[in-house]
């Protein structure tokens, strides 16, 4: 079966709208689609010396109201709980998709959907718990795992992986070495998809 | 008759796509396009304070790529002709726009097409007057124009106004206080248009 890796980082609304887009167009045209984590505070700042998008003049205050317009076009709920912290979801997600990639999948999913849906904060391991509770994750063991050394050196390596790839912005679909950027390219992955490449 | 204003840049790709796709769009549902220049050198350099696009790290790389695939998208010949000065055209398509719009319009979208179809550097005055005189446009008028302090000041004038309403990259839809930015918002264009607004 054809594989797209889906590249996210949980403060990504785009993001999420593109976690969405890909499953629908997966379970149309029978793909998997690997989830793999990235952070846009490494990419965006330390690798491209870009200050965040929201500090961007101009550019900040028209994707505050870009992002809002683009989940309307969409029929998403947008409900967002604000600025997140990532590290503790990015931490929690790469501990479970060692072990199981679809629960994983699941629980980004469901992470995603509180944040942005629903205005719950994910920021802490207390919130992840409650989320990954209704899921069957034992809450001790994720929030362990959040604080767990190898866990974050797991982390990071994934994320290390992803700037090896060339992944810089969220949501990024990567089809062998296309990449492409931003929920408005899926036109094109369904394109590239159907044709195997154009 | 409602008007979406066109912001575009002469040295931005997508700003071409933009041109085509907006028109074709006005054409279908019956709007007008007002075309006005913006100068991403200004916006992204001066006010935004970011490196130029092809020299940002991993996104440099990945747009010379991605411009690339959304004409074969679209299918739109792609034979660019490289890095270009905006200033000459810009200039010249100022002073045909205060004179006579419909015209400053064809003499744009031929530009467009020369440097990025065509693989025509569009940098020079030469290169502009040659494209002009297909359209009944004199030569050393244009020549003159572009060099002339007043339509410096007065293409100066129409950058500031683009900043003053927010614009800061090519292509970017206006409608009312509404921005649209990238000729991948052109079905939310195509909604906000339909039903107005959403």
């Amino acid at each position: 079966m054809q594989r797209v890796d889906f590249y996210f980082d949980f403060i990504s609304p785009y993001g999420y709208l593109g976690s969405l887009g890909i499953e629908t167009l997966a379970a149309r045209l029978g793909f998997a689609v690997d989830w793999q984590p990235m952070l846009l505070g490494v990419s965006v700042m330390k690798v491209m010396g870009l200050p965040p998008l929201g500090e961007t003049p101009l550019k900040g205050a028209y994707s505050g109201r870009d992002f809002r317009r683009c989940f309307r076009f969409l029929g998403v709920p947008c409900r967002p709980a604000g600025a997140m912290q990532p590290l503790p979801a990015g931490r929690a997600f790469t501990w479970l998709r060692d072990a199981d990639a679809a629960l994983a999948k699941r629980f980004a999913q469901a992470v995603y959907r509180a944040h942005w849906s629903e205005a719950r904060d994910m920021s802490s391991g207390a919130a992840l718990a409650e989320v990954g509770v209704q899921l069957g994750i034992d809450p001790a063991e994720l929030c362990a795992a959040i604080a767990d050394p190898m866990i974050k050196a797991r982390h990071r390596a994934l994320v290390d992986a992803s700037l090896a790839r060339g992944v810089f912005g969220s949501p990024t679909f990567a089809i062998g070495s296309e990449l492409f950027w931003g929920h408005d390219r899926l036109p094109q992955v369904e394109r590239w998809i159907e044709r195997g490449g154009f």
